[in-house]
């Protein structure tokens, strides 16, 4: 697949992402890279002002950028409000979706004889699917992945390899779960009796919404009885842990190794960067974002934006920092204060004499 | 399975969990539920008084609550101490245990000629189990499970989908561990020769104790020599990570997340919260908690509550917090003090003239 | 495998590991163990001082200690500068490598017609190699690994169970990778389409360099485009997520659970403590260590040793933490300040009247 920048541009454009070409309209692209590694048949981008100086030294046929960006030397360039939006197209158009192995359904996969299986299935050798579980059409199922009885799964799914899902969970249109994620584990419930733990078993289950995609080597914990549940459209990074009976909203986007406790409700729209954690029992508002390694302990209204270990709003939190960085000083002025009243006092003593 | 609610009343009662009935003996009850969830055939449970107010608004048939609890309308309810072990008496009762695929032995799971499985064996297509392994009566195993040669487990066993268990490793009776897990892994073992790092072989093992129940895609590292060990009755969430030679004593339990060092002993009963980290060659007394997020730089005596980073006891912490609070307060009164004193010696200097 | 302790110190001084015996020359020797496990055939060795105290209890035959150690009884030692490289070479003497299962090239692997297999191969059942994978030689690969299409992988590769390596990466010579490791799967990347999140595919790839070995169940992203880069020698313990088109050189030694966001350069022989975390598009320099918990929301020069939340060099972090433990002092000095101003003017009021 080769277009020129020109028919690049249109292409962006049509597809709702104005964009205009600054420069050589007729250079081929063939590709899409960063701005470190691109080659002379590549576009480019700078979303990040950050890398404004790669612009420099990159060797990019071109470069998607937002319209107020100076370039520092004659290149050419797509200007458009929203490069992120538009070097997605272009990828999309230049190299397409990942291209899946076709194995039909593999007369080595293991699948239940109750089971139902959508129209034009890929479904690899190694494959468990048990009893009475239920996929919709077009699903992609990779080696490994093992499905416990009674899911209801629904249309254009992927699973990685060595997914797990247990028992009667649910899953909507169009999920994607990367390699070693487990839904629906037993969550960690015990009733205390003594010194001893006394399982509690865990007769809930997971539900993931649409379009929600998990990264790799997630935990998604079953609930106790009720459902632990993952809204549409939200998003996941790998290594996160999501306790029992937790809700969480549509459209999250959670970083690598966020942990969320059980019972949480987690509104709309809700960021959370690496390594957060969220206790037990609370509420977080649509909209909020959770700084990274933000330890959240109470419940946030929606909106704020939070940070630290206890979490707080990120204006108090930058006060504290700051007032904490003044510490010297104040302990400086504090023995200063210190020595000026004692020369006071003596000064007013020694008049006294 | 359906019950009275006098008649489940009487069951936790004679488990030993005293039950006491309020309002209608006769309502049938068929499921346990959260508050949240419960429909008219079903007994909900409130053991966290935070949730009080969900009994004005619950559906459910009855709900379990402690003794003192005060409802807000008339209602049917099981009065006990113990609301936790009652629900999960009730869970038993009504639900019953997880009941796994039976498979017998499979003849699709690879298993060598000298491994010696117990009685009453359930193991399932592609678990693989290498050379001289010995399990007890009652295992299940599902898919793509490993064990590696030599390896010595008890009666009862249950490994979920993809737990791999490398070689020599030792496993008691009556342990369960959730999918993804990986048992008796390298540590990270290396002597720096120059700026490389030099593989030390590491040739221990990891033992599990009795009833020990672990999460889904949980890291135990192997010792170097001699063995990391998890002692009888303690309890693991998800994506816990236990370094090379670390000896956790009975009846803990970790929240997900948690990341114990090498060479750390932990005490008895002792409980982490949610990404709590120990660092290498410290002693955990019996009965410790760490809190969430908590850093533990160095030993701790048995009962202590740490919380922090690095963790303090928890009065400890309280305290730093409070006069971190009050710093702005402090930083105020200096440059009130600064103002008085220069008023004073100005006050002073002009009664001088 | 048994040999004298004077066999074991020339064995070890020949590898270029001076080493010198003290006591019994003839004592045999057939493994190595801790101070703590060790019985009267076993050699331990004594390289943290923290345990000397063990000496005086230890059941090992003999210690490798450094030479200035001071023994609190007689006993059998091998005194040399290097006790981890001495011990090292100890442990591959007596009990060699790990000895991995011979399959040869299974006939229940399934590997595609077009992969190149190199040669001397032990590749186990239920292994999955896909189209144009490239192996070297030497190779062994466990049951339920995956290797998608078009890798490239160099000689004497060990894989452990259930390793997944998405299409297109690239692995040195000499990688190991432990059990449910993931390499190459998707990053977070989706571009923001009002409150939708639009998935940027990712057409990068995974890079590891030689002699590079990865816990259990790590997770290390592609790149959207261009590479995410793990460089030579570099070592990681269990439940590491890098992030996409993050370069990390070679040397390196990363505790469990860190997490390094996208974008980020991390230089050669960096190490990182346990649950430490890096936010994307900082550099990190040669050298440097981050403690353990320490959250890097800032790039750091060569050779700097960073503590906190945030990350600080730590003379400040230590000088920081001085004051904060300072504080209830500052604020009873306030306080005295305060009463001995006031004291102080109501003198010099007094002495007006």
């Amino acid at each position: 697949m080769e277009l020129t920048l020109a028919e690049l541009a249109s292409f962006c454009t049509a597809q709702g992402i104005p964009c205009e070409v600054e420069g050589d309209r007729a250079v081929p692209i063939s590709s899409v890279a960063t701005l470190e590694d691109a080659g002379p048949a590549d576009v480019g981008f700078l979303s990040n002002p950050k890398y404004e100086n790669h612009l420099a030294t990159t060797r990019a046929a071109a470069v998607f950028v937002r319209p107020d960006v100076k370039s520092p030397r004659p290149m050419n360039l797509i200007r458009t409000p929203e490069p992120y939006a538009a070097v997605t197209a272009a990828i999309v158009r230049l190299h397409g979706y990942r291209r899946h192995p076709q194995w039909g359904i593999s007369d080595r996969a293991m699948i239940a004889a109750s089971a139902v299986i959508g129209a034009n299935a890929n479904i690899a050798p190694n494959v468990y699917i048990d009893d009475d579980v239920r996929i919709g059409a077009n699903a992609t199922i990779y080696p490994g992945v093992h499905i416990a009885r009674n899911c209801r799964i629904g249309d254009n799914l992927t699973l990685f390899p060595n997914v797990v899902i247990y028992e009667n969970c649910a899953l909507g249109d169009r999920v994607t779960i990367h390699a070693g994620t487990v839904i629906g584990e037993d969550g960690l419930g015990y009733a205390p009796v003594g010194e001893k733990w006394v399982k509690i078993p865990q007769i809930g289950n997971a539900v993931l919404g649409d379009d929600v995609e998990i990264g790799a080597n997630c935990t998604i914990d079953r609930a106790t009885p009720g459902s632990t549940t993952i809204g549409s459209g939200s998003k996941f990074s790998n290594l996160i842990a999501i306790g029992h009976g937790t809700r969480i909203d549509e459209d999250c986007m959670f970083v690598a190794q966020v942990g969320v406790a059980g019972s949480v409700h987690v509104g709309r729209h809700v960021t959370m960067a690496g390594q957060a954690g969220v206790v037990g029992h609370i509420t977080i508002g649509d909209n909020v974002t959770v700084g990274a390694k933000a330890g959240v302990t109470n419940s946030i209204e929606p909106g704020v934006t939070v940070l630290g270990q206890p979490a707080v709003p990120i204006s108090e939190c930058r006060r504290q920092m700051a007032v904490t960085q003044r510490l010297p000083d104040m302990k400086d002025e504090i023995r200063r204060l210190r020595r000026d009243l004692d020369k006071l006092r003596k000064q007013i003593d020694g008049g006294r004499d």
